[in-house]
């Protein structure tokens, strides 16, 4: 049965700031239909020394995949450097949103609003066809919804030239925080102005590309609308 | 004399993708100066294992810091673990804005927009107080530009309590994409719609918090008026 809370291991208990942990698995799924771009962190052996890599990457969960509580996909060319430095590996994919700027009545409670998700688990490369299938069809709809029912087949040659990664979305902790400062009784006392400034993303209106035609699809006419 | 291109050692090179690679140092200042968070990896020792983690983190460039091509700073509780993996440890630091999504012809040549730039370098721990508190000062302003000027000195419990990290920006890469798909011939020829969906982030109006009366501070508005 999948999980509903956030249980962390020691890789992902949160150490400062427990204040902000959600131990909500819902926020954690909310927090990933909302984000659009992950960062991936890898260890990358060379000349016999190590050292971590991180790099921003699409994404896409199945919250029915083939793990007990969901799986994270990424993707990328099968050339990939990070992609070697993954596989069979332990990665770490975190996911955040900035909502807003905390401006506190000193300099040590300036903070930021934000929502934040840390995924470690050992990275799988994806075999199987069908599986491969469904999580490249997940990964371009978590970006445009709707968008792969609408798109040709991808060929072998692509198929061929894209690898996609699992990660178990088991072992993950999440943080938020959100409002105002939180300030020192005589920095408030002393009638210095605090608050915060909302932050937000918003979509343009679609830009066809030069070689287009024809009404906007639906579909990128209603993820731009939603966002 | 500082650099004005980014030249990557072999850690920073640029394998896939070459295409989307910038040259421009002045190009890393600006996705550096527009960004606000920083996704920071470090790798973590744990019985015996390592893996890496990422965390989202504040940060501020001071481009006539101590390092030759400017220093990117860093800050956090001397009691965060992630400080401990860093301390004059190899990190990696990578900032990212998305700016759009792509919607291509077929799911292979679906992308985003974005500029990502990716930070190598040893950690450093500064002790000094004078350079402590400037990038304090500046890792607030980065946030709110003007504000740290119109804060009440940190005080000493304050300072004890805050660890600041220096990474030299030298061993840096940057990439970036912009503008529609580059699609298949035979996929345009058929006709079928490709395009792009420009995403921005936005401000909303600063929201004063219970304990704050009189005008909203200029350099707070003037910060969401920016953004």
């Amino acid at each position: 049965m999948p999980s509903t809370t956030l249980s962390p291991t020691s890789r992902t208990s949160i150490g400062r700031g427990r204040n902000r942990m959600v131990e909500d698995r819902a926020a954690l799924h909310e927090l990933l239909a909302d984000a659009l771009v992950a960062h991936l962190g890898v260890t990358v052996e060379r000349d016999g020394a190590s050292h971590p890599l991180v790099l921003p990457t699409a994404y896409a969960v199945d919250l029915d995949g083939p793990d007990r509580d969901g799986t994270l996909y990424l993707h990328g060319s099968v050339a990939a450097g990070w992609l070697r430095a993954s596989t069979d590996r332990t990665v770490c994919v975190t996911v955040t949103e900035l909502d807003g700027l905390v401006a506190g009545r000193s300099a040590f409670h300036h903070s930021m609003n934000y929502r934040s998700a840390v995924v470690i688990g050992r990275a799988r490369l994806v075999d199987d066809a069908e599986e491969r299938q469904h999580a490249l069809d997940l990964i371009v709809d978590h970006m445009i919804p709707g968008r792969s029912a609408t798109l040709r087949p991808s060929t072998r040659k692509e198929l061929v030239a894209t690898a996609v990664l699992a990660v178990p979305l088991h072992e993950a902790s999440m943080k938020a925080r959100a409002g105002g400062p939180v300030d020192e009784p005589s920095d408030v006392e002393a009638g210095v102005w605090g608050g915060h400034i909302p932050l937000r993303r918003v979509a343009g209106r679609p830009v066809p590309d030069a070689d287009s035609s024809g009404p906007v699809p639906a579909d990128v006419v209603g993820r731009a609308a939603a966002l």
